[in-house]
């Protein structure tokens, strides 16, 4: 049996004259494209341009919905009421899908942004709003999630397919979650380590937690690279490659899950 | 033969706790509803009511896209480039296509929305890059348009059917224009002469102008209710049963065009 | 002695062409003006119109600072740092009193709006960030907060006045907070018994809770009346005329604390 | 007699997690600092950051409004009323003068951004309405604007200061308008060269056109940078020293106007 996985990156984070990000130089070496929907970032011309850069290196199309709150990136936590969250998913998602359908492309699957994604990981009312439009909309898609998450459960709960997520460039606490932002050595920046940690992801279904623990993740579909990082094209470059070498075909989450 | 004419209004214009309209009270009257997109008003949660309550009322389903300019409710002039008027109306249509399609629906036309409605009538870069939007996402969508107008004229031209409107509610120039608002009389409130103006329009193809003199308009597939006026329902509802009365069948266009 | 008391309502809650509320009809018969600064509501139009409104009626002018939620109109909970709620406090204030200065007015208070408010009231840091932005910004201003509140309490420890405020028309739990919304009865539609119970708190400095209870609020300088419900004008000017009745002088909050 | 210029940038110029410009490196090597508003740029911790950071370098502060066009950063002509510009002007000036205001500053002077710039610059009922809201807000205020502009006029008129602007890295057509920036050649990029044309504006009043012709342009007071390019480090540095060795004075031009 050969190992395969998925690597994704949230791309399409620029807003107008906002640049962010280096979507050109970063999607040669990833499999997964997470677009940015317009709520945290992504204007239309972005979008049309980012999908048109992901079709050029084969890369699948995924939409990125978030929070309403382009001042706060979508990092914020809003107290929403399931109806809004159901209702923001779908436009957001809906809007992606037409500018797929426009190259002649499908969504390969759904990945919500910052604070959404931590919420909707945790909190199940969260979590059935989202699936319940993703599911309406289009039970196709693939969600992506943590292992064993709020998020996870519900999409399984319905039979959407859950791509499980490895954040390869974060430090994980002894219960398997991830440790905070705010704290020191919360990421991982050294290439070779970040390499290594995914590559034991995938192979052993296991990643060593910072206070030194062997911790089991289950197993992992897909690993994601924050493009917003200084070394995020060299990283992306590196784990493609370290991955092939250490024999895990790296491709679109689609084509095995 | 029998004469054959659609209803269209403008709804779905409430945007978060602000509202706007009588939509509930209208939509029983008019056989196509123009849904607001969210860029000058019309949030998800909005916009999901909306294609409901059109459902129920068996009322066709149109995208109504506008300028990004909620504060000015998208009634200014912008002057964006056809990349931009691509891109914004691929965003909003495929947005209200994706909620048409969790109830079933399919949309059955694009209406542009105020002052994007005004300059693609005129301007030949924007109606083309408008349609270039509308026939890349779904060549079936039926656009609504002033009879020769530019934007009629380049959804003709690449074989997109239109539905010339007629503006019942609004006095004309001679030469086939709108009287603007700003000029006194430009709005025919008195419901028997704008019943008599529509059913004229319809039968005759003709609409006497401000100055008195009668001319032609070409066919008329639509008549456009004005939603915010406070005698809409009660011209919405005469409007329906005075053209019923006449021999007029009163349908969404689709089912005629 | 005679007994005084301020009335107040959140004003200039329009934004472009959505309008809110009955400004012109309200305006006659209340003494400070809490008057939306564009983040929940109120754009620039709206705010010069409302603040040459107030001064027509002599009311006095306060700010109706909140989380930057158009969408929802600052109703949501959002999680902010105590850096973006000073700044974005001092941007709305700042603009508030730009406009009062072009009529030669100065601003009397700050109110904050929906979920802001809420969260003030009981969060430490929040309140801090707030009255923080205040204080740099003009120390005279007097801050509206319920009695024994974080915010009331964040706001005496600097030196800034503050104007305990009352809800005539909100339910009250045993504990002296209000009953939410979302209960039964939370809301107290009886004009007659809104007066009873606004003389009650202002002479007596007690309110009868939800259960039957009678508990103590501690003297109270300013009551409520929300704008946005249908009895809002007849509410308030019975409010006005009763306790003016009940030997109560009904006059801006300034002019006696 | 010894000649005297303003060296002016555009700064402040972030949106929440979206970076701008290098506010930090440019800051030492100008006088007058332009900074966002809100409303094409510039949130209100970004305001917060940048006037002190301007205080520090003993930089005049100046406000620096815009039509409200977030997604098109400003640059998008939109046809507003005299009101609305009127009013817009007013709120975001008085947002920067309650930032100046908590660190013990006052606004030097106001320069409008981007289109709401050049239409200013050729219309007469917007430069007024911008003139009259600056007028009442503050008449020390320093209007920038080109020499001869319906701008400069409208200020003039009412008595306020005007700070005639040289674009010492843009392109003059020999009417003394600016060379478009979709025309080759438009953007000077040569820094000697900028130099040069900057020390001639100051020292002779004259500006060689794009066709070879030497105009003349009247009194400069202030020296545009463009904050954008990637060059604007080094051309604020060598622009100041170069000034500084022809014997011209730089410093902020509240200081000799």
């Amino acid at each position: 049996m050969k190992f395969k996985v998925d690597i994704n990156c949230d791309l399409g984070e620029s807003y107008g004259a906002f640049k962010v990000g280096s979507d050109e130089k970063i999607m040669p070496h990833i499999t997964s494209a997470n677009i940015a929907c317009g709520f945290h970032a992504g204007d239309p011309v972005t979008i049309a341009h980012t999908i048109n850069l992901a079709k050029k290196y084969n890369v699948a199309i995924g939409a990125h919905p978030s929070y309403p709150d382009l001042l706060g990136f979508g990092r914020r936590e809003m107290r929403l009421t399931p109806e809004e969250i159901r209702n923001y998913t779908i436009y957001q998602v809906s809007a992606l899908q037409g500018f797929a359908a426009t190259i002649g492309e499908n969504l390969q699957h759904v990945k919500l942004h910052g604070a959404l994604y931590n919420t909707a990981s945790e909190d199940k009312k969260t979590s059935n709003a989202v699936i319940e439009a993703v599911q309406t909309l289009n039970p196709n898609l693939i969600i992506f999630a943590p292992p064993k998450s709020a998020l996870a459960e519900a999409a399984h709960s319905v039979g959407l397919k859950v791509a499980h997520e490895f954040f390869a460039d974060r430090a994980y606490n002894a219960d398997g979650s991830l440790v905070s932002r705010n704290e020191p050595n919360a990421i991982i920046q050294e290439s070779q380590k970040v390499v290594e940690r995914a590559i034991k992801a995938v192979k052993e279904q296991k990643v060593t937690a910072i206070n030194g623990d062997t911790i089991k993740i289950g197993k992992i579909h897909t690993i994601c690279v924050h493009g917003d990082t200084p070394t995020a094209v060299e990283l992306a470059k590196a784990l493609k490659k370290e991955l092939a070498k250490a024999n895990i075909e790296v491709k679109p989450v689609r084509s095995f899950l």
